[in-house]
């Protein structure tokens, strides 16, 4: 059985939950916080980042090699997972439209998470959480003007295609709904200024897949109350 | 023809004029700095960022669609020339190698260059170049002290296997190599404590794809004499 280990806030973790649900692989999760820097945890990843996705064989296998495999990062995980289950592709199909869903993939998780995802974490979680400070509202004005640039985008880019890597449902719509669903658990986005994102997320956030990640909390820290609502 | 949009220092850029040398496809460059935000660029990616590859085809082609082709992003870059130029693979064989050349890869793109390059490129290039200020020690210091650790994790990895990812030259030792040698050009490398990472760090440098990029310069930025020596 795969084990996941997440919390339940990193957007990077959702992205392989989401992908584990659109496959459907089971697994079980487990919350790890990097934070803590547990060594249990980086001995699994060097890099103590969430996250790590462990295969744990019947320890009666023989093979001792084939009794545990670990993937580290949400790329090399998908990846894996798209070329061992073929059945459900989340890439699209042919070169070009793969280079165009990898595109939009990073620019989320490196564009949208450094100019706004992590900003909004370390305001209004690390701070709230941990060090009991109220946010830097410069640093928060910052991160809440970036996501309006970024749902600007997606609304250009729905203006013109069904989904935000092309014709159809990809890694690109998982991974931008994985990083846009924690900015709004953090109460970052203001849907109503952007109709047409607004309506592409709703047809993402209804995906089943996307069922058990909205009901996580993390705990001390509550949602706004459109975030898990059916219309809003 | 292709043609690279790239600047001599930037990482990601290197990374894809190594693996195009590699697999052997031919392709002019050009320079362009994202810190100039020329419309040109930005209409090419709007992510306003380095590197940026374009097939321009004949425009006698009757469909206009297929006259320009526009690629952004390293990894969409480098995959897209793994899936259709086949007979050279850089990402290992089997699902499982692929992860771990993946992993290997995003170590190097995310944690190496935040913890390290990034800083050694804003306190040695922009700040010597732009702003002619001195570089910030504290800054500068944490750089090498990040550097320091990331090598020590080669050594490591060295000692156990041929390659960074694994039996066989792969993505993973070209996205480290570029990610030094841009380090490396910055006198942010004190090779002689690594005597493992060193030997490693010289045969992925002597090969052919390495060439041409050694031999760029950053004008007003001089890299140290053992940058480019065959031995030192």
């Amino acid at each position: 059985m795969w084990l996941l280990h997440h919390y339940p806030l990193c957007p990077f973790s959702r992205k392989v939950r989401l992908v584990l649900g659109e496959k459907r692989i089971a697994h079980d999760v487990v919350q790890s916080y990097p934070w803590e820097s547990r060594p249990e945890f980086t001995a699994l990843n060097p890099a103590n980042q969430t996250p790590v996705l462990v295969w744990t064989e019947d320890a009666a296998n023989p093979d001792p090699q084939m009794r545990q495999i670990i993937l580290c990062d949400s790329t090399a995980i998908i990846e894996y997972f798209e070329e061992t289950v073929a059945d459900t592709p989340i890439m699209g199909s042919g070169p070009l439209e793969r280079a165009e869903v990898r595109r939009m993939t990073a620019w989320f998780d490196q564009k949208f998470y450094a100019e706004a995802g992590v900003l909004l974490l370390q305001e209004r979680m690390w701070h709230r959480l941990f060090q009991r400070q109220p946010p830097n509202t410069t640093t928060l004005r910052n991160a809440l003007v970036a996501t309006e640039k970024h749902l600007g985008y997606v609304d250009h880019l729905i203006d013109t295609r069904r989904w935000l890597g092309g014709a159809t449902f990809s890694l690109a719509d998982i991974t931008a709904a994985a990083h846009l669903s924690v900015a709004d658990y953090l109460g970052g986005i203001e849907w109503d200024r952007h109709p047409v994102a607004k309506q592409w997320y709703l047809a993402v956030r209804s995906r089943r897949s996307f069922r058990s990640l909205l009901a996580d909390r993390m705990p001390g820290l509550t949602p706004p109350a459109h975030y898990e609502q059916l219309d809003f």
